[in-house]
């Protein structure tokens, strides 16, 4: 009964009808999922995932490598320095438990503080030579990824916005006059956008005709006539192109009388007779108006979110600037839950504040089970409400696309996570009583040096809990499951469950914050490194199984994703430098302090040097593998087809229906060529 | 003997051959330059001094305008208010002189602060609306410059950088292969760049030879000797284009000897056959290697500072940093003079650093002098020093064009002047012996409320002694003057003195740091307007004379200065906001708090929309205009005429011993089409 929720993607590679036949073998619990996950090569999983899954299993693999060398180092040179430490303290170490392996057992001014400067040293090197290795290669797997791709429409395209408003013509002839005149060589046609009710209104017509006309037991047929119906209304939006067989559509006098009917956004996808040219054609400035004649790479067909593309282009910068703002309040309003959590952490503010609990307390079990477990499992609760609001601000902001949607949510996840749960944790955790740590900022350096050491305990809680936590829902998908049970057995709904794509947006800054945690702890208390190599472990293996079984691939950034992984990590790198510099401030060891220094201002530099070798190749294309490809493409003649196939690729009829009829089966247009070329199972789902 | 000081840009225009027998009758002392200066329309401005000196002009004009708004707002609403605030002070008038005009002078908790707020309300809606206006007119200023100028070789140029070594082929070889591969349709030609030692060697060489020929009495005779040997020198850097007219040279055999003698750089000029496939080949990233074949908009053949070209491109991001560094700890470094300055308006502090003093400082007019004009003097003669070591500083980062050296030099100035002279008088100022004033950002609006307005009478002495200072030097050029007599009494040089280019980058930020203290105390303390104003009057007649009468305008940037001016201006206004906040909240008034707020966000999104709407028009030409300019020349079959010209607009023997050549006459080459396009004096220097 559930398969759908734990092989969707499996699911949707085969053929509905068959479905109920076939026996899932896998489906018996058993470990060969585990050995299946691990053997996979990273070709099958790019074939299967596309870029972004591989980039996103690169970052496992790449905390894998770093922190096994922090473990390393961390067991046989910075772990023995801290027992040793003060030797006082050997006797106690049952009831010390934990804090004797951290920093904070070592004395002052002791001369064993270089045994934790080389360590920050040998980490901070290991991990920025794995991170140019790894960007190189993501780099380069980037630009081979667009270079073997098969043609795709997104190359041949460019989003036009912001057409102006002129009262003797409509939105599409002025961009027709505008783009022959100064792209008149390579302009090929357009397709306009219309406003989302008209779209809306025309498909629930057509639903509400075919349910008239049909009932639910002649179901194949009403499929059939859906179909017709679907695929002459898409033709009714038939690229309005230069082109004479554009003209030739099945009933040119209706044609006209939709077409007049749905209303047009000053919004178009231009198309263009090569990929070179749609590459300038998106770089050039074209009007004297920055903000109009607006133009944009085109996202993937499947990519494109509709419905913001009827946002007036003007409104943008402001959304941008509002829903910035807004997510900075939501990160404010969200201490306070956090603040009650971290008071959870400190038994006698508790009992202060709550006295009530004092009884329940005294049991050393409920103890343990309110310091260690409960703060954890309330946060990780609250945290549950982030990746919705943050998507929803995404949304607001304006992205064209749904993998930019995810994108910026993803980073507005990534800062509020980093944000909300270490720093507030580390900040006020240990201050609680003073809420204005911040308007000292001369304090901050100190603080941070007693407190992060402090907070160890509360992170290992947090990695076991929030790791075990996050790797059993994503491999059980509880949700999921509970959806599918419910739809099931209350609705009574037979309909397979339509398969998810990747939550890059909440598993990458989920991933990312277990990482920093780690990179800071790696010095000070390197047995949370042990923890995390387990977490990482396991993590590869699911998130490879996930990726394998379960999620599909709608669409594709291309490693997009890398820039930001990268950025987090070498800030990660620098906050474990800076606060190892707190560290050792506190510790009065002025050598180790001086060592320090020029780490960071390296660590800094070759962030930059990455960000001039490599960024600009995920953020444009290079013209050299644009004209390859399209001499390639000219030369076998395949140009022409290419050039056919792509009025029909941005259909906003047929690929909103496709949303709407949760059987995706029902409404797609004929497989084009330049869907061929779209790896993963969209291809399959309709054959 | 001084004309050339005075008259130096009226000087070049005339033939040097008949400047001894031209009467200059404006060089007696006469009012008329008043009457000439007012009376010039803006047309001869922008004809004369081109659009950057009109830029530079509206800011002052800008600044007239505003202040006197703020003038007529501070004296009939807030001078009163201000003056009757605390009745007790009426009487002691005469003590406590300009202090009674400054909003200290309020009660607390007054209503009268309406008075205030409407008048911060007033000026920041008229500041806003003048400002929206005046980046509107210069950004069609500037488009109507692009458009309308005569054919330019920058705009059918792309420089290209980093060039990838090969052992198989020269720099230039692999680059004509490289952009006829890619750009093969609009390829035109190449002029590489050679060592800048290269280039020296063979100047010096060809100098040597021509004193060897003759001596100093026969110039007529070595003067056309110098240029046919230069001319001959440049054949053979003669572009290595495609066209079979480029090998008809006429000795090929020494052009190639000298070819291989020069040493390449990984650096070239290329040229284009339309002015949009140059603007194609700038913006479009061309290999996948991001740090190789990097394409620039080129600058103009006089304004190339060639020997930064030969910098390699890996090494800018780092040259960037650096110099960036090194600003930021000469900023600080310059606190130890200002920290002096600003102890000398304390008196019983001096009194009491430097007990010698105090003897002299009893008599009264000892007393005013020194609180009140000796900081202003001391103050200026070290900010003397800043512009040389700000040129520096942008020398090394690597500009490559003497407008973008100047731009950076002026950036820095501006950040540097505003921090120097208003921050760190404000800020410890009133606070010498709390030097941790920025440790507690807590206490920072307080300590902005309360410095601010006791900081008024400093600062009217800072805009009269700086003003004063600057706008007579400007007039008078003591510098220039000084060194003129030296070369002719002392050195017992006769050559004329070359005429400079207007110094934008000194006279721009002290203009905008003049209109920052106004726009500061407009509200607080509205005298400083007045004052203000006569400044700009005065600064309006001298700079327009200086325009006319003095400086050259060897190259130009196309009013690139107003972006950096246009966010100054808002800074400036954001900034007069919230040290108003800061002082209706020390005062009290919750009212007037509330009501300013919703105003600086307001100021804020009014510079993002600005930025949108006009930002990108200064960053890059719209394809629009230069298809149109293509399509003119192409109609008037100019083309073929100006492809010639290019190929011998960017040499750099010819560009660079026009630089080492003082008579700046000798070794021009003949005057090409291209350069018939450029407004200014160099179409007249030559003929």
């Amino acid at each position: 009964m559930n398969w759908s929720v734990y092989f969707g993607r499996r699911l949707s590679q085969v053929s509905p009808r068959r479905s109920h036949s076939v026996c899932f073998q896998r489906f018996v619990p058993s470990p060969s999922w585990i050995l299946k996950a691990w053997e996979t090569p990273e070709a099958e999983i790019l074939a299967v995932g596309g870029l972004d899954a591989v980039v996103f299993l690169r970052i496992i693999l790449f905390s894998l490598r770093i922190f096994s060398v922090a473990a390393f180092m961390g067991i046989f040179l910075v772990l023995p320095v801290n027992y040793h430490g003060q030797e006082m303290h050997q006797d106690r170490i049952q009831s010390e438990s934990l804090e004797v392996f951290t920093i904070g057992n070592v004395k002052l001014g002791s001369k064993w503080l270089w045994a934790h400067c080389l360590a920050l040293y040998i980490i901070s090197f290991t991990a920025c030579l794995l991170l140019y290795f790894e960007y190189n290669s993501i780099a380069n797997m980037r630009l081979a990824h667009i270079r073997t791709s098969l043609p795709n429409p997104r190359h041949f395209s460019v989003l036009v916005r912001a057409i102006p408003w002129s009262p003797e013509e409509s939105y599409s002839d002025s961009l027709k006059k505008v783009f022959k005149k100064y792209h008149g060589a390579n302009y090929l046609g357009h397709q306009m956008v219309y406003h989302r009710g008209t779209v809306q209104k025309l498909l629930t017509e057509t639903r509400k005709l075919c349910k008239m006309i049909s009932s639910d037991k002649v179901r194949d047929r009403l499929n059939i006539l859906q179909c017709t119906l679907c695929s002459s209304t898409s033709d009714s939006f038939r690229v309005l192109s230069d082109e004479p067989e554009s003209m030739n559509g099945k009933s040119p006098s209706r044609e006209r009388e939709i077409s007049s009917n749905a209303k047009e956004t000053p919004a178009a996808f231009v198309f263009f007779k090569t990929r070179y040219a749609a590459d300038i054609a998106a770089n050039v400035i074209l009007s004297t108006n920055p903000m109009s004649w607006v133009t944009n790479y085109a996202p993937e067909p499947h990519d494109v979110y509709w419905s913001n593309l009827s946002i007036p282009f003007g409104q943008l910068w402001l959304r941008k600037i509002i829903t910035l703002l807004a997510a900075i309040v939501f990160m404010f309003l969200f201490l306070i839950p956090v603040t009650f959590v971290q008071g959870l952490t400190q038994l006698d503010q508790l009992q202060y504040s709550l006295p009530f609990l004092r009884g329940i307390l005294k049991e050393k079990y409920m103890n343990q089970l309110v310091t260690g477990y409960l703060p954890s499992v309330i946060l990780l609760l609250f945290l549950y409400i982030v990746p919705p609001t943050m998507m929803f601000f995404a949304v607001i902001e304006g992205s064209i696309s749904r993998s930019g949607r995810k994108r910026s949510a993803c980073h507005k996840i990534l800062y509020f996570t980093i944000w909300n749960v270490f720093f507030v944790n580390i900040l006020s955790g240990s201050v609680l009583r003073q809420l204005d740590a911040l308007s000292t900022p001369k304090e901050i350096p100190t603080q941070l040096a007693r407190a992060v050491p402090a907070q160890a305990t509360f992170f290992m809680t947090y990695v076991l809990t929030s790791g075990c936590a996050s790797l059993s829902s994503e491999l059980m998908q509880p949700m999921v499951l509970i959806w599918n049970w419910f739809k099931r057995v209350i609705l009574r709904q037979k309909d397979d469950m339509v398969p998810y794509s990747f939550p890059y947006h909440t598993e990458v800054p989920r991933v990312l914050l277990l990482g920093f945690i780690g990179f800071i702890f790696s010095v000070l208390a390197p047995l949370i490194v042990l923890l995390l190599l387990v977490y990482f472990f396991l993590a590869y293996l699911v998130y490879r199984n996930q990726i394998l079984n379960v999620y599909i691939t709608k669409y594709e950034s291309g490693g997009l994703l890398w820039p930001t992984v990268h950025k987090t990590l070498v800030f990660s790198l620098v906050f474990m430098q800076i606060t190892a510099l707190c560290v050792f401030g506190l510790k009065n060891s002025k050598s180790a302090v001086s060592f320090t220094i020029p780490l960071v201002v390296c660590t800094m530099l070759f962030n930059e040097y990455c960000r001039q070798r490599f960024y600009p190749i995920f953020k444009n294309t290079s013209a050299q593998i644009l004209i390859e490809m399209d001499q390639e493409d000219e030369q076998s003649e395949r140009m022409e087809q290419i050039h056919q196939d792509l009025q029909k690729a941005y259909n906003q009829i047929t690929l909103k229906s496709q949303d709407l009829h949760k059987p995706a089966q029902l409404s797609r247009p004929t497989p084009t060529r330049s869907d061929e070329g779209r790896i993963g199972p969209e291809r399959d789902q309709g054959s």
